[in-house]
């Protein structure tokens, strides 16, 4: 069996378990993230380390800080080793909620110990659907107005992945006010006009890590790249798709809603991206 | 201690422990009720049984219909004998979640059997305050675009609640595109022009039971209403203002943002819906 930790401690996972009246789970009310590990080290960790720091202050979880967060890297190598880990790949989920107490749509009690929740599992890239593209549908974005920060509220994105599971759909691509905004857990990248295009970082988008490191890419490579959305009525017009998160790397998208993007096969930009974000992740081959 | 009810059992409220992986810890994946227990009896159990029946619908828990609700009645009223609430006034909450299964955003495999968690406890309104009124801030709706759905994705809720009670403010009365919605956890109604306004029921609010009955009440007594919702920069102009909901009842707010409602003290139609919902409540006394 699994060994997860759980507020300290590591234990089997089926005793991993919590108060009901945790305020994660009576109010979504939590922070999270999901990190790769590739040969047990933990892959990009300061980016993710700065991303929960950010939003658990963003929705005010104060009782665990900077240094709290720092310390979740040696729960990561730790679970690594523990359930064995340390070669190959992995992801390691970490949560922080506000933890257990009487239930108040306020805060509970200064004092109130978060609840701090990680499990390591093992992870296999989907390589042979990298290379020749996945499905995606379009649905609409009905989450909150701060998707940008990494909060367990999740059931927008839950309804959308849902949506496009039974569409046999990779990513369901949403929309809000006419504007693409991301996927339902990935950044989303269009080629339009020879020219990439992202939604830019506000409210209505995670900043994503791979997005980051995308970012950097493509400026090394000298990809025409905007951070301008792409409104929906011009998804006719693209040429190229692809989505990218921890556990989607860069992912082509290569029919939307049934109908072929491009040719319906990997364009050009997206492959030197995926190809140059694979040797980030793995070094030369 | 408290005795809780989980899964089919009803324990001591220590042992009510849920798996860290469960879809409401991990998702905020999950439906919920507060119903109002006096004397024994739940207040308005069909409505609040037909409204989880919808959200369970709405968000697709299907491995718990119509008949699963309607047999919380039974666990209500049992945890109300068994924590000696059987005379005067409490509550029980209730909340299904998908179940715990490993972390994926869509829906877990069928079979995965939902948890079941209720609670009862205690409860004494404010008779003070619903007499002489509360404070009111007016807060950002940043919630998501179902909130006709008891989702436990309250994150805006509780951000709201919480900037209400660091101005020792009660309610946090929540606009979005330059409306007036509702209360972070209430029903809003205005009046102006000595016409009774409330949002209509749309995806943007929640439909109250409270409410609900308020529409009854306010058509018997003759009470001009509208159910149209009010432009923020309307709000200078509101006679009175008061928020409902299963443990909120009828409260008047008398002052918003630091500026005084009316005259500052609860309006004359306000305190006619307020005691003829009393009556409701409590019968004549």
């Amino acid at each position: 069996m699994a060994i997860v930790y759980l507020n300290g401690r590591f234990v089997p996972e089926a005793e991993a378990l919590i108060p009901a009246n945790d305020r994660g789970f009576v109010f979504g009310d939590g922070i999270y993230e999901v990190v790769r590990i590739l040969e047990g080290q933990v892959f990009a960790w300061d980016a993710h380390a700065a991303r929960m720091t950010q939003g658990l202050a963003g929705i005010r979880i104060d009782a665990f800080g900077t240094a709290d967060v720092a310390a979740l890297h040696e729960v990561c190598t730790r679970l690594v080793r523990e359930n064995d880990l340390a070669t190959g790949e992995a992801t390691v989920y970490l949560q922080v909620s506000r933890g257990a107490a009487t239930r108040t749509h306020h805060f509970p009690p200064a004092g109130t110990p978060p609840t701090v929740y990680a499990a390591a599992q093992r992870f296999t890239p989907n390589f042979p659907m990298r290379d020749r593209g996945a499905k995606g549908i379009t649905f609409a974005d009905i989450r909150w107005a701060r998707c940008d920060l990494k909060t367990v509220n999740l059931l927008g994105p839950v309804l959308a992945r849902q949506a496009a599971k039974e569409q046999d759909a990779y990513e369901a691509i949403l929309h809000r006010d006419g504007m693409v905004t991301e996927g339902a857990a990935t950044n989303a990248f269009m080629v339009i006009d020879g020219v990439l295009r992202t939604h830019p970082l506000t409210h209505h988008i995670l900043p994503g890590i791979t997005r980051a490191i995308l970012m950097e890419i493509v400026r090394e490579l000298g990809i025409p790249c905007e951070e301008r959305p792409v409104p929906l009525h011009d998804l006719p017009a693209v040429e190229e798709l692809f989505v990218c998160g921890t556990t989607t790397d860069v992912q082509p998208i290569v029919t939307l809603d049934g109908r072929p993007i491009g040719q319906g096969v990997p364009g050009p930009i997206t492959v030197r991206i995926k190809d140059a974000f694979a040797q980030r992740l793995y070094g030369p081959r």
